[in-house]
């Protein structure tokens, strides 16, 4: 279509002096408004290794804290709700520290109006999490806002684990030679919201795949496998977080797009709704870099757990092309270089 | 006026099925939550302690672990930000817990359209704040909500900090005969946000009184005084604060109204507009409990701090009269039961 003159740009607009949903979306927006604007204030050596939480010493001990905001819509979604969410992203960034989570804060921002029915089946849901991931809420806050002026409910948890082991698991760990894997298919979580938020029908049930990792993470330390790096595929996906890991320790990934594990259901609703399922945010799957060696016992620690029954190995850590870049190569054998979403495919998906 | 039959009680409904904003305010109704949704479902022994903050032995370190989320209308006032408050709040919450506040995390709740400006200005405060405080922000998280689902920018902030004296600060440490403190005078936050909020002019100018009390209560502890309990007095100010200890300690409290410091500011604003100073929230002042010998001493080593130059002592601890309870005596002598207010005299007040 030609422009005429005067018309507007077609292209995405970078140069915001608003918040935009995409800021929210995990991808390119998000992370120059990280960089402009919370690295930039507060510079903390640990917020720039832009890892999923810190690892700070205190008191002679190790340890991780992190903590993530939950507005996820709607609050409840086949396979879990805002709660158990809250608790399992929390136990996931402490456990991609190599932690053990400990414990939780949980400080809700509840909407004047909310019915208590609807409070009391999330915190049951938060309950239930963390006795399922071995972790105690031992502090919290509740806040009110006036009709109108929130969405029901907001969940904030932060955590804090113990680093039990002397691996230390960060992008700059990651070296030429790593193994690829991920514990199981992509995409679950995101279709499943989206199936509900849209009210859409699809082949089968399609259901989050929102699951605690820390006991998979600290069984592979365990039984002393060179894990270097695992990172949680949230906002984004596998392809953020491979775009942001490559970009971090400078390595170059070769990813066989026929070796990512996506199932039927999800692929077939991706294409009706015109989503890469390689962006499509889960929140019971994390990508992991293993030095090549440990692979093949990675992959069977991980396929012998429930959470972990779809692992594989989706490519290598490579010493060739432009550093801190990420290659995927098509079922036909060409190849294509992965690019972070611009903004946000799919809005409060957490 | 008489009741006709069928009219709407007058009295306030207990027996709510949806969230009030009284629920947010310290009060009663607070509680009444607390206990029936978050301690029924969570039940971990240090949220039934209900301090500010949990203590948790991690690694062979004693460490503080506290959230709080911020939801102030308007976002900025006279004395403070949002991410002031957000920063000294959660620093204030490890200190009641005798802690040094080591590491803070920062998650926000974005509402599209917000300017990146008013998000520039709050995240220089918190930098501020945190350097004022000795506290390093070290990991965080933000997500966005479509516009009208959200009030511009929500803050939580988690904390942890390290506890470095072998001393607990609890209720359960209150003992008869101790001396109760205040830092300074009561309910300038509180009634600064409401003048900008109403657009209310006072006799003179009025500035919150949010500050960092971390180092007030290092120095006490490092000085040697028996510190048996501190609480800040947020929302519902010192009655909710003062009510809360005595019912969990089961002790008696018995303080004098005239000992009690309320600038005359504060005291025209809150007569102007039917509030109690004794219920208005403070973001800058504790309630501490000291040994009565060692009272003289707390006070002049408060009073030498830029942050507790208003200190006096208000009451003490006594053994008689029914358990759990707080009697002020009025400037002519007379005494009344001091109750904890319902539900909310200023709604998100921080």
């Amino acid at each position: 279509m030609p422009m005429t003159p005067g018309a507007a740009c077609p292209t995405p607009k970078t140069d915001q002096s608003t918040v935009l949903l995409g800021h929210g979306g995990g991808g390119a927006l998000m992370h120059r408004l990280i960089d402009q604007c919370f690295l930039a204030a507060f510079g903390a050596p640990d917020l720039a290794e832009r890892h999923d939480g810190a690892v700070l010493d205190l008191g002679g001990a190790r340890l991780a804290f992190t903590t993530d905001s939950y507005v996820v819509h709607p609050l409840f979604f086949p396979g879990g709700d805002i709660g158990t969410l809250a608790v399992n992203g929390t136990v996931n960034d402490l456990a991609m520290c190599g932690a053990r989570p400990r414990a939780l804060s949980a400080a809700f921002i509840l909407e004047e109006g909310l019915p208590l029915e609807t409070l009391t089946r999330v915190v049951a849901s938060m309950r239930a999490a963390a006795d399922a991931a071995g972790v105690q809420i031992v502090t919290g806050d509740t806040k009110v806002v006036d009709r109108g002026r929130g969405d029901g409910l907001f969940v904030t948890t932060a955590g804090v684990g113990l680093l039990e082991h002397p691996a230390t698991l960060a992008p700059g760990q990651i070296r030429p030679g790593d193994a690829i894997l991920v514990n199981g298919d992509l995409g679950r979580h995101g279709i499943a919201v989206m199936a509900v938020r849209e009210g859409l029908a699809f082949d089968g049930p399609i259901a989050s795949d929102c699951a605690p990792l820390a006991d998979l993470i600290l069984e592979l330390l365990a039984e002393g496998i060179a894990l270097h790096c695992a990172r949680d595929l949230t906002r984004g996906g596998l392809t953020s977080a491979l775009v942001e890991l490559a970009t971090a320790s400078r390595g170059h990934f070769q990813v066989a797009e026929r070796d990512v594990p996506v199932s039927e259901i999800v692929q077939g609703a991706c294409e009706i709704l015109g989503l890469d399922p390689f962006s499509v945010a889960c929140e019971g799957r994390m990508v992991l870099f293993v030095k090549s060696s440990d692979a093949p016992r990675a992959l069977a620690l991980l396929a012998a757990h429930p959470h972990g029954q779809g692992a594989a190995v989706i490519g290598r850590v490579t010493a060739r092309w432009p550093a801190g870049t990420v290659t995927v190569t098509s079922p036909i054998g060409t190849d294509r270089v992965l690019e972070m979403l611009s903004g946000e495919q799919l809005p409060r998906i957490c």
